[in-house]
């Protein structure tokens, strides 16, 4: 099992290159994919409320693992085509929302009633 | 700037603590964020060509990078109100991958063409 | 104002060819529009529960009515490029829901529920 | 068959009542619903070139239109309930598209090189 971001980043490459599929991963298919299994892991809260999301049970959450695992897997590889790092990309956008969320402003209000002001 | 995945999760409770938004991450409403996320990080990709995409300019990819960051960012806040980790996640579902094409059968056919088989 | 669907795809129609356009609309790329736009609309609603988003003020169902019809023109080109006859396929696809949901077992049910039956 | 959008409104108005599923149609979890059917109709065109996407098989064809007419028929499904009619929402749109890409500058330039100017 890998246990770090980085053996996942091999394990990817590897599935890829075993199957020949750099071929098919265009960063336009790629960010379909990701937005593809994104749907799918949203589907398993379609019709719940709120607080039923929160408590799936085991089966259920073993689905959603695995919904959460692909969403990663395409994320993964699309950062690898397009040379983005993860992690650096993700960081330096919580710098940009801290500044787009400013705590005096943003504290216990949803986004929501930000965007309209 | 975090330099690891555990670094972006703490930074990520960080900056939702510090906003008292806790209130508001049902796995539900996370679900949702993620999937609009990957569709703002799609539609960078949506009137080019498979080609086209591979090589945007750095004002694009910088975009993109920021895109790809919020998807991330919120896939680590879902992973934390679930407790699933997500390189496990990832790791497990790369398995069942490894099962669903086998390589004899998937090398060099995009999944499309497996689908209906 | 166009006033029925007829219109509505005269209209999509003389607008995509005033741009000349339709070289840009091929069925994928029309999918990924409507997939991006339900997004959007998705959007107006993500962190109101459900009983707030069904009392959306002016100014919000305003923008949530352009999201709908953003989905819908894109839907409407993507039926003329492929040859499909939305309200066909709808009332055929009401017609496979029903036997997919026969009202003795559906009835009062999220359809989650009988997802895992 | 329904041959109008009207007859389409009344066929999913039925189908919702007989099914007591009301209660389970917030304008969230519609959009929702949307968005989720909108990437099933996006998935089919996945791995395909552009020019594929324009010639699915026959068995392709009619899985296209199913997810086509999923996504339309939770589109009247919101509208409904939300009380916004959908060809005058979509009319309505096309209208600020018109502004929003002239002719004269979007003729024959797709919308993502007028986003960057």
């Amino acid at each position: 099992m890998a246990d770090s971001l980085k053996d996942l980043q091999n394990a990817v490459e590897a599935f890829v290159a075993e199957r020949d599929w750099a071929q098919f991963h265009t960063p336009k298919n790629l960010a379909m994919a990701v937005s593809i299994e994104a749907a799918e892991l949203m589907e398993h809260f379609l019709w719940s409320d709120g607080a039923e999301s929160a408590a799936p049970d085991a089966a259920r959450k073993t689905l959603i693992a695995q919904e959460i695992g692909d969403v990663l897997i395409y994320l993964v590889r699309l950062g690898q085509v397009l040379g983005i790092d993860l992690i650096t990309a993700a960081t330096d956008k919580l710098v940009v929302n801290r500044d787009k969320y400013p705590i005096a402003k943003a504290k216990g209000r949803a986004t929501k009633y930000l965007d309209l002001e």
